[in-house]
């Protein structure tokens, strides 16, 4: 499969995965560690960011570098130090970053539905790195790489996604995935008001993927292989009511789950998970920000090379 | 002509433009078509900006890694970021920088007068990317060069500029400019609030340049080889009357234009221009910013080879 | 001596500044005149800043470029536009860092501690590069460097620390180096709200080096070898007193000063020395700036090479 965009996690199927994606990740982990690679020479890299990242935009610029390609121009905070701040239309914006021969556009906008749009105005390939309350699809791509790297396996596994669903684009995505996969258990654990989007659910049910809604952390913690914990969405406003409460992966929690289950996060984390849990080895979210680099490495191999 | 600072478009023979800017910007477009070149290899250049852009440091940083130049240092905000928010005074941002070895200092400043300034205090060639409502000299470069490249020429043309000419740098500069070429026809169409500068209105009857000031677009559009809008430029203050209306490029206008002629903006454009006049060949404005970089890769070649 | 970490002024000693420091530095001083050197080719840097720098920031990457290494990552407001920005700890921060393969962290804090709390947790050597109201180490490597360069030595000198001493960072660190010289005289001049830390005096009295605490500049000038002029830190709270006056190193100061003085400046300087001052060959500070790249090239080429 030749991938011209990165737009969102269901343009991908579980044979690219397995086949072309995780393996070159692990070859990607090997360069990496012996310093990198000229594979991407002489290629162009614009990042262009409306919302703050430090994983994302360091994790793809460092991967441009491993594989010697060039970061030509990189905007951390586009909505106010760029044109948008005059207010240009993200459509002008890209035509006019086509214009300046880069081999591929990272992006990520503050608005759901901001890298579809990208890529039907740039005839250079764009990634989505991430759009508003939208899709995140590198990272279901390092988050799914994660588990296979950890556990071994993704068919057959059970995860307990906690926080808040609603709004997390992290989640959504991964569902995506997981979808594709065979007797996988999902629960969704949330507060009532931030449970997971009805459109997931439904296309969840439509791939056969067995899922329950969850209030209760504890009550799944012994059940499953992964705790994908996520943060609470602050910056997006917050949507909770002052009677429920949130959840945080501590000691009690780990003391409930089997001793081959992991936990992941995208990252940042708040306070929901105690640093306590960190030197555990099921505390997988380190590594988990790590692959993120091999799998960007590869997806960017895989594209410009 | 060698050149030691870029500052305004004062500065610019005819000869020059005809004789080396615009075979080399021509030279350069193909140079980055097939991929740049190594010519800037070793050379380091500094972009300090103290008001956002995307356009012009994208521009020029992708221009200096297009000719294997490095960037060693880039700040898009420093008037918030950098020494400047403690007070430091231009002069001494442009001393220090001066001691760091680059080749090439490209400076956004937020006030008229700024690069010539820094070019009193630098032995480092600096290149003026804007100096508040002063001049911005590249823009009008490659402006004229997008003029020569269109229509073939630029002796006998009428123009229209549209807008908010009373702070649009880039008139100003690309007036200077124009006023050495012969039989130009210049309408400055503008509300009765944002009238060209005298100044500028001086030097053009000094040079025999036919000018003459509206009110009204439409009278205008089918007279005129060129259409060059411009933005409001709401974030340095409105001095616009409420009973005062704007100019709009639209389909309307398109109707009452040459076949031959073209429209030109120094983007971004926020709703003077319709989107749907930008599948008119006429739109020139994107090829405009594309120019840019020819033009700009032209002048560092120039510059620091 | 082998440094892993720069976190602060204390970790050096005599030895390591005449022997190694001094001398790798006047080196790096020929490199940089002659353009460079491939000596960190492949070495890769991060530049962390949660707080405005332009000369820090600058000299380390220009420093870094010289010397053929790649700065992969740069944010300029790690607070505003980072994960910092979602409340992610500075441990968190660091660890995921470390996951990018950078050969070093160049990180300005905005608190105290912070650089000293980022080695616990990196593997990769991490550099202060200034801890809130903490320390500067490289600025002190700079101060005492420019010291010995212009007066040829740095024992028996006498010098007048001027200005903002409670919380001035540079005055910390340079008095930690100087405390290991032999018959130093210092001169604390501050107003009576401003004055040095007790943990520095008694640091100093333990080091059986002579000072003395003024607050009369004039009372002083003729003295001095060097008048080592500070900034009020306005974006750290006033702490002066309505009533209390500050000091200005103008021409009446010239007047009194030595003839083979001279004067430094950690820049940026607001009105504390006046322009016209610039001129006198005294005058160091622009000299000392310069000294910073070859300080940080040096201290990069000891760690990374």
């Amino acid at each position: 499969m030749k991938i011209k965009h990165i737009i969102e996690a269901r343009q991908f199927e579980r044979k690219w995965l397995e086949k072309e994606l995780f393996p070159l990740a692990k070859e990607m982990e090997e360069i990496a560690k012996r310093g990198g690679s000229d594979v991407l020479k002489e290629k162009k890299m614009i990042s262009f960011f409306y919302e703050p990242s430090t994983r994302t935009r360091c994790s793809f610029e460092a991967a441009m570098t491993l594989l010697s390609g060039r970061v030509i121009f990189s905007t951390e905070n586009a909505r106010q130090f760029s044109s948008a701040a005059k207010g240009e239309t993200l459509e002008d914006t890209i035509r006019i970053l086509n214009g300046y021969y880069p081999d591929v556009i990272v992006l990520r906008y503050d608005k759901e539905g901001g890298a579809k749009i990208a890529a039907q105005f740039s005839s250079v390939p764009i990634i989505n790195a991430g759009d508003g309350t939208g899709e995140h699809p590198t990272q279901a791509l390092l988050d799914i790489y994660t588990i296979q790297k950890e556990l071994g396996k993704i068919d057959g596994i059970s995860i307990a996604m906690v926080g808040d669903l609603a709004r997390g684009r992290t989640v959504h995505s991964l569902s995506y995935l997981l979808g594709q996969f065979s007797n996988i258990k999902i629960y969704f654990v949330s507060p009532k008001s931030l449970k997971m989007k009805d459109e997931i659910k439904e296309y969840l049910k439509k791939q056969n993927i067995i899922f329950s809604e969850e209030t209760d952390l504890k009550k799944v913690a012994s059940l499953v292989d992964v705790i994908y914990q996520t943060r609470i969405q602050k910056e997006r406003g917050s949507m909770l009511k002052d009677s429920e409460g949130f959840y945080i992966v501590n000691q009690e929690i780990l003391n409930l789950m089997k001793k081959e289950a992991m936990i992941m996060h995208p990252l940042p984390r708040l306070d929901e998970i105690s640093p306590d849990v960190d030197k555990d080895p099921r505390a997988a979210y380190f590594r988990q920000a790590e692959n993120g680099l091999y799998v960007r490495m590869a997806l960017l191999k895989m594209m410009l090379s």
